[in-house]
Formats: structure tokens, C-alpha cells, sequence
């Protein structure tokens, strides 16, 4: 695969295009092109043309029988007919002075050979005409600061759940995208800047937009799904060279699951062990699981500077939560907090008389004297000035009996210190009081997990990002 | 630690006592003597005591100032004022002939040296006065049959929530159990035998009740979290000799977490590379955080049977999900089914014409053209038939245009071939949706699982088990 041709600057017309064609697009539910049209019309400000034969109009809006019929030009067009159409669309698109096509149809190279010929002959032919091509068997994208929404999503509630935040997303794949970006949505949590779904990645890939999700300002980490990786040498170049924390999830590392990426995108996914190693030179944080992905791009997007001169300090309502904790960062080899005896006094002030306070610290006594907020806030302050302590991780209880009005003081003492604090917020009560919970918590800069065996994983991947980035001087 | 002198059977007046005293029993809420008192009245069924000096009557129950004033005899006393009245009570419950004390407080060998002797001196003086101890420092106890619940767990929803099934826990911690339990019941998918929390288990201990459950005939999988293990042979031993899952999370494997366990059961962890490799030759699974074990046993407690000649079908609605998946099996040298042509021919009947289906199956473009429902019950079919698929992961999607009910086919097909189904459920729109599939699925006796990668281990577990217990002959 050749390097694109077009510069960087170029990505900007798929994510802010100046007028939008919806090819295939319906004003049947349950169809694609219903949804595409839909989220188009319900972010984007520009022009829209739906484009099908079957339909005058569909809600309310003129639709084209055909992308000729547009009376203007315009920069982008979404196709969702069938694979066999796309040539003869890219012609016509051509006509149109259209920039990019994203092609969410499927039915290309991951169908086989005929698909796959089909793909490079479309590739061909849209070079030729200075069109980049954005798929196919993709999701599209979406841009969380303009809302501009260039997908099949099938779920609508994007529009209520989608925050504007530094989170970026490289997808090489449809579905699992669109289903997981919605539950990421609905989780809160994080901001989005963009998501790409790139899916076969025929012509933009990822290398592209990595250079150009480094290059955005709203962007402050990248995360990535890839089954293979276009011109891992600049990837990796990129990736070392920014202070962004850059999280991959690459699929396809063993025998048997790189067989299966070879019939999904028909990606060549390449030995395990060599891309360990290049993530490795290149400071990528590499993750192995969906939801790990998505844990650990939202709580590095919760974080500004994590020190690294001690180690963590554990605050829980149980001893086994403590000792739990102390194991599962002894197994990656990261050390608690030799927390100092000063601070253990200042901390006892509000225990009970018949109990010392010792590392892990067990709270739930000192709350049953004293309350949750109370006890919390104190520890947490003399825990913060501590020099021994990097970050905090706080095991917590969500309770319809108290209020979680207090995360705003610790949020306050978080930027105050400037060391993290991760919540392992554990809910015996009703779902709505763990959602208040959570959201006051997240609200204050505080990510919240729900094993602290993801805590656990995610603080080795800060701790490596900022001992990586650090001995590059790329951050200070 | 000497061995119990009682035989076995003497737990069950714990579990089901004649008559129970619930000393430091009160009327203000947020008092752990209130909600045991809430607790043992809204399950047990027989004489009930309060025992305070403060009150006349409590919610309506006469209260007594004391222990003596009680009139009849009594099996149980439930200890819950301050650590140093517990000598003086052991007498005065001697003379109530009572059989056993559960003793929630806190404030004995957690907490140094005094509170070590008080518990040291109790024990001597119960022994000598054929009185049992549990705990102090625990939960104590419940019983998901009788619903007897003796403990001080603050959410009462347990009496909606909570389920009669077969799974029975150990757990060598008191806030850990109460929180995380009521997690547990709210999270449903698993009924319950029996929960012994057992805190300092200054007296009754992990290795009675062991062999307690596994006596039991209520109890089908043991679930453990513990900081040591008393007798140590005789709980391997016990292990070994059964064909029931046990499943033990062993927290103070490290050094940190060693120290931590010290001071909060007092309990001398030993080396985690020791306990390893006897988990091992006892064919115990080894889990190593606290959801795990939650899951692992509600996954555990829904398998009648796993054959062990081939490997793990997977179908998902996204190609990225089977690569995935098939690399976190491949991590676990778990390998996926070698699925036949013949199946694969006869899911292709449901597939569309410009897709022929592969292993792992994503049935996506087939959901697209046939339903969910359709498509996933026949292709599922025709996987049970395949000699060389041992179980399936099932990713799917909850949906509000889709119903859930193809489920009961599904879990018929499961009983019908004996192969497990582990449903791997991503959630893309409403949170009712999402629990309405679970309750779905899992009504089939078909366990639901968030992240992929825990399906995965917990497969890893069940295959484990099954080779040992086969190996031992205990299981056909």
C-alpha cells in the first residue's frame, strides 16, 4: 500500500465537509441508510442530499434520484448501496468535485476474491480522479466537538449522550465500533473528539489519522482497534515522537486469531512478538481487550501529570479490598506508597481510639465514627502531601444514605497536588445512586472503574507513558 | 489453630438455629445492630431476641436487658456491642445453653496486641463452656433456602433480590462480603446456597465449612475468598476428593499484600508459591480479583457438563470480536473448534449469497438478512451437532426492535447437547433492553459476560476442572 498522496490537512473535508450526498439513503427504519441520513440530519449544518431512485423526499427533504441530479458540488458522499455500484458512483462523484467517499457498504475484499478486485479497481479509478476513499465496511465517523455524525449507528441517543472531550478513536472495524462506541457513550465518562472507522482501509488508513488526530488540538489521547498496521514505520515515528498517549488494541496476535482477521478486512496482521516490540520502542500503551481500551483511554483522559517518585496509596472500606489491591500491584511490579508515619497520624485524628491506622488504609471504621466525607476528605488531603504518594486509588461505596458532594474536594485536591485519584467504586445499593456516584466522581475529574484489577492495569499504563515520554523530553 | 472438636454437622445450628438473640440489637437506623435485627426478622422464622439495655421493645419485639433475662434457652447469639463485653457474654450465654456466638464486631486481633488477647482469652473460655465462635470482625452468615440472614448488611433489598440456588461462598472478610454480595444479588444470574463470613475465624474456619458444603446438598459450587487457610491438608485433601468447583481467591500472595493481610485479619498469608501449587494438585481454581470470583462461580453454577474433544466455537456480529477472541483463547492455549465444512455449509443457508461463512462466524450480514433470532438459533444448531465444538461464545447484541426470547431455544440446545453457551452481551441502547436480554439469557441457563476477556478465563477454569475431576475419576 503507497503512502497517501494527498497532505494531512486533507482529513478535514471527511470530518467538515462543505455539503454531504447520503447514497442509499431510505426512509425505511431498520436500514442503514435510514440511520445514516438520520444522524447526518441531526448534527451536521451543512447541505444534505439524500440520493435514491425510489423516493421524491424522505423526511421532509428533496431526495436525488441519482448523485448527478445534485444541482451543486459538493465535498462528500456517503455510499450505502451495493458493492457492485461504487465504480460507476465514483465517476459520477467525480463529476460533483467530490473530495472523499466513505464507503459503509460491505462486500469488498473481506468477501473474497471478486470483492477484492472490485475494492482495488475502485481504488484505482478514485486515484485517478484525485478522490480519497474512506472503507469500505466501516462505520464512517463522528466528530464530537461539530456533531457531525457519518454513520449507520443504529441507536439515536447519541445525541444526548455525546460529550465534546479529548478522546480519538481509530476503529478498523464496523460493528464492533458501532457497538461498543455506543455503550461508550451511554457509560459516560469522557469526551469524544473523533472517531474513524476505517474498516478495509482501501485507500485512508490509520497512519493518516494518527498524524492528523496528533495534529488536532481537541484531541489529547488516541486510542486504537487495528487488525494490521499501513506504514509502521511512520506509525510508530508518530507515535514516539508525541506527548499524546497513544492506546492499541491490535488483533489478529496469534496463529488462529490472525486467521480470522485475514477473512474479516482481509488484513495481513503480521508477526505478534515484532509489533510487541515496536509498541514498545514507540511508548504505545498496548491493551488486549475492547473494554480495556476503552477504560484506559478514558482514564488517561482524565489525566494531567502523574508523578513518579513513590508509589500508590490505597484507601478502601474493607482490609480484603486493601490486600486485594496490594497483590494485583505487586503482579506488574508496582510498589504501594511507603506512606510516612506523619501522615498516618494526621490520618488518625479521625479514626476510632481502639484502632491505628496502617497502609492500605481501611476507612470503613473511621467512617462509622466520623462519615464518609468527613473521613475521606481528611485522608485524602494528607495522603496528597505525602511525597512517597504518586497517585490514589480510592475504594468507595455508593449509598442513597450519603451524599457524594465530596468528589468535588477531592476533584479540587486532585489538580491541587497534581496525582491522580482512581475510583474503584463498589454499589451495593440501587443503580441510580452508583450513576450519582459516578457521575459526581467523573464530574470532578475522577474516573471510576468497577474492578480494580483495571485500575491496577491502567496505572501501569500511565506509569509507563509518563517514564517513556519523560526520557524522551517530550513532556516534563 | 487446633482442629474444630465438633463434628461437622454441628454447623448447621448456625444456619439454622432454634431460637437467636441478637445482643446490641436498636432502633436507630444506620446502626449495624438495627439491620441485623431488620435481617434476622425478615427471613427467620423462629423466637427472636433483642437484647439491649436501652429499650423496652424494638420494632415492635419485646427487648431485653440482658442475655439471662431471655427466658427459654436458645441455639444462637448474634454479638454486636463493643469487642470487650464478649468474655462476660460467652458465660451468660453458657447458661442459655446456646451453641454458637456469631460475632460481628470489630476490635480483637485486627486490632494488635490487647484485642488479640481479648480473642485468644474468649476462645479458651468458649471451649471450655462447649460454646462455638464465628467470626469476630465478619458478616456472618446467610442462608438462600431458609433465608435466615444473620448479618449486618445495610441494604435490605436482599429480600427481593436474593435467590435460592447453588452456589455457596467462604469469605475471610466482613465489608468485603457485605458490599460486593449485595452487588452480587443485584446483579442476579446465580442463586445461593450458603455465605459464611467468617473475619478472623478466631474459632469456626474455611476448612469445616468446607467440608461443611460439600456435604451440602443445596450447595453445587464453592466460592472463596481467603487470606489464609487453617489445616491446610485437610482443606486440599477435601478439595481433591470432591467433584464440586471450588473456586479461591487467595489474597496475600505478595509481600505487600501479606503485610496488609496482617493487619486486618491478623492472618499469616504463607507463600503464595506454596498455596499455588497446592490449589493445583487439589484441582482448585485459583481466581486473583474479586469479580472474577463472582463470576467464576455464577458461571460455574450454570454447567451441568463440558466435553473436552475439541475447542470453542465463537459466533459474534462483528469480524474484530472473533480475532479477539480468538487471541485471548490462543493466550490461554485454548483452542478454537475446528468447525467442519459441513457446518459451515449449513449456516451458510441462512448467510446472503455474497457471503459464505467462516470460523469465527460473524453472523452480522446473515442477522441483517434472516433476524437475530433465526440466524443465531440455527447456526448454534448446527454447532452443538459439530463433534468438534465443546462449547460456544455467543456475542451478541440487546436490541429494542429485537426480542429475546430466541434465548429459550437456545438454552434448550445447550441441555439438549451438553455443551456450555457463554453469552457475551454488548449493550448498545437502553440499560432495561440490556437487563431484559440478560434476565433472558440467563433464565436459560446461558451466563452473561460483559468483557470477552473474562469468558475466556473462566472457560479456561471450567476446562481445567473438568480434565482434573475426569483425571480423578470423580465426574463421567
Amino acid at each position: 500500500m503507497n503512502n497517501a498522496v494527498n497532505s494531512i490537512n486533507d482529513m478535514d473535508y471527511f470530518f467538515h465537509p462543505d455539503g454531504v450526498a447520503v447514497i442509499g439513503a431510505t426512509g425505511t427504519r431498520m436500514k442503514g441508510g435510514y440511520y445514516i441520513l438520520r444522524n447526518v440530519m441531526g448534527g451536521y449544518g451543512g447541505r444534505i442530499y439524500p440520493v435514491n431512485a425510489k423516493y421524491d423526499e424522505i423526511m421532509g427533504m428533496r431526495c436525488y434520484p441519482d448523485v448527478e441530479a445534485i444541482p451543486e458540488n459538493f465535498d462528500l458522499a456517503i455510499f450505502f448501496i451495493p458493492a457492485q455500484f461504487l465504480p460507476e458512483t465514483i465517476k459520477k462523484c467525480a463529476k460533483k468535485k467530490v473530495r472523499g467517499i466513505i464507503i459503509e457498504s460491505a462486500g469488498f475484499s473481506e468477501t473474497g476474491p471478486a470483492g477484492k478486485k472490485l475494492q482495488e479497481e475502485s481504488v484505482a479509478l478514485a486515484r485517478s480522479l484525485g478522490i480519497r476513499l474512506w472503507g469500505p465496511n466501516c462505520m464512517g465517523l463522528l466528530d464530537g466537538h461539530s456533531r457531525n455524525v457519518f454513520s449507520f449507528m443504529y441507536e439515536e441517543n447519541w445525541k444526548t449522550l455525546m460529550q465534546p472531550g479529548n478522546v480519538s478513536l481509530i476503529v478498523q472495524s464496523g460493528m464492533l465500533s458501532a457497538g461498543f462506541l455506543m455503550m461508550m457513550l451511554d457509560r459516560g465518562g469522557m469526551g469524544i473528539s473523533k472517531v474513524a472507522s476505517i474498516g478495509n482501509k482501501c485507500d485512508v488508513h490509520e497512519t493518516e489519522l494518527l498524524e492528523y488526530f496528533i495534529n488536532d488540538e481537541n484531541t489529547g489521547v488516541i486510542g486504537c482497534y487495528l487488525e494490521s498496521v499501513m506504514d509502521g514505520r511512520k506509525f510508530m515515528n508518530l507515535a514516539r515522537n508525541t506527548s499524546k498517549p497513544i492506546v492499541v488494541l491490535k488483533a489478529g496476535r496469534s496463529p488462529q486469531g490472525a486467521r480470522a482477521a485475514m477473512s474479516h478486512t482481509a488484513s495481513l496482521s503480521g508477526s505478534a512478538k515484532i509489533y510487541e516490540g515496536a509498541f514498545k520502542q514507540a511508548g504505545i500503551v498496548q491493551v488486549y481487550d475492547i473494554y480495556e481500551l476503552m477504560d484506559f483511554i478514558r482514564g488517561f483522559s482524565t489525566i494531567e501529570s502523574c508523578p513518579e517518585r513513590g508509589g500508590a496509596a490505597v484507601i478502601t472500606f474493607s482490609g480484603g479490598a486493601g490486600i486485594i489491591t496490594a497483590d494485583l500491584l505487586s503482579d506488574r511490579g508496582l510498589p504501594l506508597a511507603e506512606v510516612s508515619p506523619g501522615t498516618l497520624a494526621e490520618i488518625k485524628k479521625v479514626f476510632p481510639e481502639w484502632m491505628d491506622p496502617a497502609h492500605p488504609l481501611d476507612l470503613w471504621p473511621a467512617v462509622e465514627k466520623n462519615g464518609l466525607a468527613r473521613v475521606y476528605t481528611h485522608s485524602i488531603e494528607a495522603l496528597m502531601k505525602d511525597p512517597s504518594v504518586d497517585m490514589i486509588i480510592m475504594e468507595s461505596f455508593s449509598s442513597s444514605y450519603r451524599s457524594p458532594d465530596f468528589m468535588e474536594q477531592i476533584g479540587l485536591l486532585k489538580k491541587q497536588y497534581g496525582k491522580p485519584v482512581f475510583l474503584w467504586l463498589v454499589s451495593p445499593g440501587s443503580r441510580e445512586t452508583f450513576t450519582t456516584y459516578r457521575a459526581a466522581a467523573e464530574k470532578n475529574g475522577i474516573p471510576e472503574f468497577t474492578e480494580i484489577s483495571r485500575i491496577v492495569a491502567l496505572i501501569n499504563g500511565i506509569k509507563y507513558h509518563y517514564r517513556k515520554k519523560r526520557a524522551l523530553k517530550l513532556i516534563p
